[in-house]
């Protein structure tokens, strides 16, 4: 039986698949035997069992054809990150809205109740929340990603509320350390300040160094969302939005960790220069957020600071 | 200049034109010397300053050709109400989804940055909140209604962020008492057991008596829609979702009121069947919601329970 995973190609699709494909994975009784990527480009992953679908996840026709009988579920972490949404407000709506509906419509279509994974993020909230922010508090977006991340948690729950599917809604801290490049979310930096200073490079920090993120490593959110898709729907009860575990870490925390596993010359390749746009999208995310029900439910935050950079150095870097 | 009400044929939508025209009522220092309404039947106002355009409010090209360079704002009240939505999925995500943005979309390109006065509803709280509910809780709605009206409030915010529109969103309580016949509305009993008694005729309340409603007569929400509409949208400040005032009434105490202003016989014309369908949805809503931001920015609620039924005898029944 397959699942679908859209965003196969990014860093955390590719990191999920992989996950779904170890030891077996198991969703309802039957066995992930393969994994079906949609993206703008083919899975990196070298494995028989990954099928890579390029094209566009706002494209009907295609989803339609990759929705095969023998599908158990679909991940949906296709998005425009945050700071290009802001940029391109057509495309952050046909991808992060559109794409999304589309996608939740085919799901309708198909014969079996399909569990559907959605990815969303910290990014739905507003400023000047009690921090951490209790769980019934509402998205006030102040980016149009956060909106549109917001619509997609309501019509994930109520296309689960109605039977359509069997939702759930992870929203996503701020993963550091991503590998490879920088992209166009607005919290890009915050991987920059870690990965770029231990390849021996400068980066810039846009934002004031007492900035508390709400941070996970990429470990954590991958061991997280394989736990969102197997858990059982009945133990999520009827609201399927659930903000994924994450630790409370200001800049200079961060790099104060950077600086005991790599030494004060790396610390120092970090620059400060602050960014009006990337601060004001940011800032209005919280630092910390009430995650009572999802250790309960079996998530897991990363023990600390020191161990988010350590997983990157293992994970991406073989020290 | 003009004003467009789409659902001007409605009674919520006919009475709020009405006002509108009263007085010469400005906006941005204009006067409002007309309205058009959008709906699928004539404004029934007899007034030589009021246009009706027959049509779907989904209908682009439609309305398009309606806002004409005069326009200064757009109430948007078309709905498919509650009950409606829940038994025809694709009909309300047509008419309170894609209309709602539709609607949107036209008001961004219009040259004018429209004043855009959304009507949604408690229906986008869910169950099990403190009560009031605080002003932070966020939409986790037990019907599809709920869902399309939250997307279409999280749609006003971002479209008003990024200066497309000046977006006003209202969340209006259940209005007691509605004049006319019953509608598909899950609330519509709480108008029943108050217009068809005093008519002389039997109806049936279909929830519990002890459940407490949040409710406002329609001068009050029509008073607070004008108010929104004229009100400078600084003093709404970034996120322009409002809880609209409302008293919290059990249905046995609006019923002791009508038996205080009808008399006993006229009370025990209503009869108690329990409705499972009707109950899930509004014994979702919430009792009662904080509503101190919106008092302080001049909203009104009504006196008591009393003046309520009073209002609907002095509109309605001139008595």
């Amino acid at each position: 039986m397959q699942v679908i995973v859209t965003g196969g190609a990014g860093f955390l699709g590719a990191r999920l698949i992989q996950t779904l494909l170890e030891e077996e994975k198991r969703i309802e009784g039957e066995t992930i035997t393969r994994v079906t990527s949609i993206d703008l480009a083919p899975c990196p992953l070298d494995d028989p069992r990954v099928e890579s679908w390029v094209g566009d996840v706002a494209d009907k026709a295609l989803i339609e054809r990759a929705l095969g009988d023998d599908t158990l579920a679909v991940c949906h972490l296709a998005a425009v990150v945050s700071s290009q949404a802001e940029a391109d407000f057509e495309l952050g709506m046909r991808v992060n809205l559109e794409a999304t509906q589309a996608l939740l419509d085919a799901c309708r279509a198909h014969p079996r109740r399909l569990r559907f994974l959605f990815a969303s993020s910290l990014a739905v909230f507003g400023p000047g929340l009690a921090q951490p922010v209790p769980e019934e508090t509402g998205p006030q977006p102040r980016s149009s990603y956060g909106a549109q991340k917001a619509i997609g948690e309501l019509l994930v729950n109520d296309y689960s509320r109605r039977g359509f599917i069997d939702g759930r809604v992870c929203r996503l801290p701020t993963i550091v350390a991503r590998p490879g490049k920088p992209n166009q979310a607005a919290s890009s930096f915050a991987s920059s300040i870690i990965r770029e200073p231990l390849a021996g490079q400068r980066a810039v920090c846009p934002v004031d160094p007492d900035l508390p993120l709400w941070l996970s490593s990429p470990r954590a959110v991958v061991g997280n969302l394989r736990h969102a898709l197997q858990l059982d729907g009945d133990a999520l009860g009827e609201w399927r939005t659930l903000n994924l575990p994450g630790i409370t870490v200001t800049v200079t925390q961060l790099l104060d960790a950077l600086e005991r596993q790599a030494g004060a010359e790396t610390r120092a390749l970090v620059d400060f220069e602050p960014d009006a746009a990337i601060d004001k999208i940011v800032a209005s995310w919280p630092g910390g957020l009430d995650i009572e029900r999802p250790l309960s439910l079996g998530f897991q935050a990363d023990v600390d600071v020191d161990t988010v950079i350590h997983a990157y150095r293992e994970d991406y870097l073989n020290t």
